[in-house]
């Protein structure tokens, strides 16, 4: 089985090679179409159907020796299966969602029925993994943008011989400690590559995913090993197309050309409230050739298997374009009341409906069971999978031979363990060294580190020079030069966030990093929760922090942004106020894999203050300075960031008229919370009710710190548009200010 | 004056009727182009350039009667400048724009110096408005998505003689305190419509002010009375084209046919980061097509002034989609040496290159001088807007004399003043009344009020049949059905927020609102930012509130949301417990149309509770009940939303024992935050320290409510997919914890 399994995987990669078609030449030996000047859905899809056809009709020959095309298709994956067979396996799938999402009485089987051969085809015919090790490095990576439609991933794990997905958990779906919850989640099910859902996430997870691939193959391979080698599919509905962060990822991902990235459009014409005609008429097959996609469509996607193979085997023939490939389905194929409707989307079907689709499908079989030839054929993946990473470990062996440098960057990445002693690259700084910003600070930080990080990978959403975010000693990863490492996202903060959890997910010894201005989480918030939710540990480089950005005003100054991360679980909200600080926040990022930071940068310039430290920042809020005794300050004063000089002032104020003043940085809430209550007791001693907190950004939630009794002096309401100074000055952030507050407090 | 230019409006009318030419059989004329199967920018460009200029040379007649074509531009809009002029004119704008910039020492002057020719047309030849009303209903709606560009605006309006922008004020940009700052702010500047600055939300508002012309137009316009008859231009940069959110809102701007929407993309190839080409490379135009609009390109924004005139006179010809005017224009055009590069996008250019630029452009100007022959010019829009306003107030009282019913709808839209009585349509609940899910009774409130606020409008991002937003006496707002009410705006919930924005600050009466699942404000917040800076009162119906939404599990269930949206200023965050509650907090979002307010609604069913009402949601926090005499009870039990029941239950557990118990609703805390201190001091005793609050979302916040020694009940963690009551009893959200906090902290 191990042998002839590893002869196939060989003639699979003979045949990637003979098939590399110059595609661009194929394009213009079509004259005649002008889809531009055409419109109407029913016009262009017919178009592209007949340049489809010819497509395959010059790669294949056509009509009769049609079967002898898919043989060759079915031969560059894995082996031709006999169509009877494949029809059992696919109303296998469908009825494994249909039971289970009718057991839970919940969840969503219209896109399983209907995206079940497309399944079928990806993880029986098409896909390399190892069920037994769903880690290891060189799989292909599928992910479910759709990810209501889980049930479909759920029961092809299952098939396939994953433990995460046993008969039992299948019963147990989307129930308290179940294995398989209601949308797909890394960190349950082993098999999962993302955690989908929110609509669009996923397909720029893939994008994310497919950058990882080309990054590490064009990086690491050599002519003679290509130990990186592996595709990336992806499955995305009418409600991703929607998204806007979709269209952000697909730009980006036809920018660079990532044409081992094969997306299925689940084209089944219905969303939650009916028929997409009623929201969405547009053209995605003429918006993705605008993005530089390939584009084919499978006009019969419910049982068409040979037009699926087909177009898959036309996607990895384009080898410098990202492919979509436009499958047209009937969502709930096989329900004989509720198919192609929207009630068949997101509810069970009723035991009645469920009777008759079994009835309808001919299925005579009790919930949940496989039959034995189906169980039977899919039961090879375990000894092909163990085959395919086996054949990988040895060619790696050679590899790590042959190129030992490379093999120690490359296991770093592959295996989350980051060179000893990589922190030491760290800078340290003294209040003689003069003020500078955070976002320039910060820079330092990532130049210090990208040499000792192998896995360190980044850039900016168009504002790299005010981010501050370049690597100097790389070029930019683009299409031809896919082995640097500064990326260039362009104005796409959503899609920039989903794929940086895409390349981090890829593989635990990436360190993505990603920057804008701090306001403009906003535009990137849904892919910054699912970071924290899916324990994707990307880096947030997040500058321009505060009011303290002046004259662009308002729109582009964070009040509520740090409150409303500290609220979020999972993710660390560091705000360095100088050099120490800022090193201490990078150390700490890079050192949480499993939990994203997000860094808040000045633009302004800060004094290097004395008694910050990077083993301050580790404790999240830690005294920098103190004139008191035996733990009773007449007051404590807490910031953050820019404003922690401010408090150091006023502390220095305050102590000229003889009072006992602890100044403390509560750079992280979250490392603080961590803390024994014998350290927090030693900071913030419950005896001393007299606290004053400062911060250019919302008071909501200081009151936690500074108690009952305490003042929080910070900016409630939107800022301005002014010089810094002079806004600060207005706004009453001020030393001035402090000081009051701590004499009326204490 | 008057009487020539309402003339000239008359020639605009019966132009644009005489221009409806029926583009599809036109573009059908175009064989022999295959735009999708070619690749890459310039292919593409020079084809549609071929296409652009067959279209004119198809509209008007060739070379030499260019001028007479021109001419007929002209007349359609207002009247034919020379050019020599119109060169000085731009210029003025030019340098306007460089020397507000100079003297703030930041700024944007790039924008402004390569897209002065667009501006100068629109506003000195094409837009109809009254520079002393700015507020008049049938102006021509102009909006800068690319708001950075600011300086282009302030300048057209300083010379369109809005009393606004004086020269005084140019000198003022950016400082603290000035008419006009870094960005365009409606609040800040009559004459900007929206707030814009953060990229992609401009377009997405031009979308909302298109929707609401058609929408306007198709109820209240008669056969020999057209009241509702205006444009909405805007100008978008590379950057929107980026953001995902300017592809939603274009993709349902051409499903709507918005023929009236005219939006000038400045392609100007550069980006913060360089070249687009190191991040933008696809075809914009092949990708706009594929939404369904109308696309030209204008090879020369710089000085093509002719190619302008002409592109806006086809755009309007098209009727029934919206068109894209690609503009290629050079930043900074005129600088010698920055021109057509990022060093000219965001800094001032220098004294030095402020001079060489003068001299290069020939402009022995002083700074901030208008030369007298272009003043004199723009001069006669005084007039002319008067008149146009003067002529447009004379048909609407002819119209409300013969359609007085229609009239006073429309009234209460243009004015903001709602029909008297209007909130007596919303319901009351008793106890006795069965449970019921807040989003169940956020529908009634709704389809209560829609048949008394006229301007009542919105919908759900593909949600309708979850967020139960539906009003059930209209139909659906569509392409071919535009006088209805009921929006659908598929899965796009960013655009979904910044068309409503538009919606809202087209005319105060408009009640905008839109609807998805709470944790989705996530894609939207950017959006909704918009509407609290901007004061946009729009209404964001949010349902599936928390945990107990169940299955879907922890991607679809918002934690950190309330704290998120608290901490952010001139937006109220409302959680209605109840039936009363929901129709208060729906009181309350209707009367605040300077504040937007988001409703946090249940999935599950939750009991009316005795003491819930209308009037106490106003009041933000208020007692629902309590058997404590004298101001004093043992402890005081705060909740929100659906767990304002669990309290209820647990004070009368503990009443049961004895104890004396105030149940406190705290359904906005900003309402509660703008009570008195006496108020407050009746609901939270200062001396009662014995507090617990529960709600099933993050704890961050609650301890300014429940003090240092209060108790806070909460989920700091992501949710979990299962049945809610399951969830609800594992996370400890129970009568039980309640009960055992109170008891531990009396």
């Amino acid at each position: 089985m191990a042998a002839s399994s590893s002869l196939t995987v060989s003639q699979a990669l003979v045949g990637r090679k003979i098939s590399g078609i110059n595609t661009s030449s194929r394009s213009q030996s079509l004259p005649g179409f002008s889809l531009s000047t055409l419109s109407g859905r029913t016009l262009k899809s017919s178009l592209i159907s007949s340049i489809a056809s010819s497509r395959s009709n010059r790669v294949n020959t056509p009509s009769l020796s049609r079967s002898l095309v898919v043989r060759a298709a079915a031969v560059e994956t894995l082996e031709k299966t006999d169509t009877a067979l494949v029809d059992k396996s696919v109303n296998t799938i469908r009825f494994l969602a249909i039971d289970a999402v009718e057991k839970a009485n919940s969840g969503h089987p219209g896109l399983p029925m209907g995206c079940a051969p497309m399944g079928h085809i990806l993880y029986d015919e098409t896909m390399r993994y190892n069920p037994k090790n769903p880690y290891w490095f060189n799989r292909d990576r599928f992910v479910l943008s759709a990810g209501h439609g889980c049930m479909l991933q759920y029961a092809l794990l299952h098939l396939a011989g994953y433990d995460s997905v046993t008969t039992e958990d299948l019963k147990t779906f989307r129930q308290w400690g179940s294995k398989i919850p209601g949308h797909p989640e890394n960190f349950e099910t082993p098999g999962v590559e993302v955690t989908t859902g929110p609509l669009g996430q996923g397909i720029a997870n893939a994008v994310g995913l497919a950058l990882a691939e080309k990054h590490l193959a064009a990086r690491f391979n050599k002519p003679d090993s290509e130990i990186v080698d592996h595709y990336t599919y992806c499955i995305l509905g009418d409600g991703c197309q929607m998204e806007g962060i979709a269209n952000e990822a697909c730009s980006l991902a036809g920018h660079w050309g990532l044409g081992k990235l094969i997306a299925f459009y689940d084209d089944n014409h219905i969303s939650i409230d009916g028929d997409t005609e009623i929201a969405f008429t547009e053209s995605v097959d003429t918006r993705f050739e605008g993005l530089g996609w390939h584009v084919i469509w499978v006009k019969n996607g419910n049982n068409g298997y040979d037009e699926i193979r087909a177009a898959i085997k036309e996607a990895k023939a384009v080898t410098d374009k990202p492919t979509l490939i436009k499958v047209t389905t009937t969502i709930g194929f096989g329900s004989p009341n509720k198919a192609n409707s929207y009630a068949v989307h997101g509810a069970a079907l009723g035991s009645k409906e469920v009777d008759a689709t079994r009835k309808n499908l001919d299925w005579p079989f009790e919930p949940f069971h496989v039959p034995e030839d189906v169980k039977s054929h899919w039961s090879r993946h375990t000894a092909e999978g163990a085959a395919l990473e086996a054949e990988w470990t040895a060619k790696f062996a050679e590899y790590e031979k042959k190129y030992s440098e490379d093999a120690a960057e490359f296991k770093s990445i592959m295996t989350g363990e980051f060179p000893a002693g990589w922190e030491k690259a760290l800078p340290t700084y003294t209040p003689e060294i003069p003020a500078d910003a955070t976002r320039n600070l910060s820079q330092t930080c990532l130049n210090a580190l990208a040499p000792v990080l192998p896995g360190l990978i980044g850039g900016s959403a168009d504002l790299a020079s005010s981010n501050m975010t370049l690597m100097k000693m790389f070029g930019d990863f683009q299409k031809a030069t896919p082995e640097e490492r500064n990326v260039r996202f362009g104005v796409r903060e959503h899609a920039m966030g989903a794929i940086c959890n895409g390349i981090a997910l890829h593989s635990p010894g990436f360190v993505p990093y990603c920057a804008t201005f701090f306001v403009f989480t906003d535009y990137m918030r849904g892919a910054m929760r699912i970071s924290a939710l899916s324990e994707a540990g990307v880096i947030y480089v997040m500058t321009h922090d505060s009011i303290g950005l002046g004259e662009d005003g308002p729109t582009h100054q964070p009040i509520e942004h740090l409150a409303s991360f500290r609220a979020m679980p999972n993710i660390l909200m560091l705000r360095p106020a100088d050099g120490n600080e800022t090193a201490g926040s990078y150390k700490v990022a890079v050192e949480n894999r499993k939990r994203p930071s997000i860094l808040a940068l000045s633009r302004q310039k800060l004094a290097n203050l004395p008694g910050t430290s990077i083993e301050g920042v580790a404790k999240g809020g830690y005294t920098i300075s103190d004139n008191s005794t035996g733990n009773k300050p007449d007051v404590i004063l807490c910031a953050t960031g820019s404003e922690l000089e401010i408090a150091e002032k006023a502390a220095g104020e305050l102590r000229k008229e003889g009072k006992t003043v602890r100044v403390v940085s509560f750079v992280s809430w979250e490392l603080y919370d961590e803390q024994t209550d014998e350290y927090k007791e030693s900071v913030l001693p419950a005896a001393v009710t007299a606290r004053v907190s400062i911060e250019a950004g919302s008071t909501f939630g200081w009151h936690k710190i500074i108690g009952s009794k305490g003042k929080a002096i910070g900016v409630d309401g939107f800022g301005a548009s002014a010089p810094a100074p002079i806004i600060y000055k207005e706004f009453g952030i001020t030393s001035e200010a402090v000081i009051a507050a701590a004499k009326s407090v204490m």
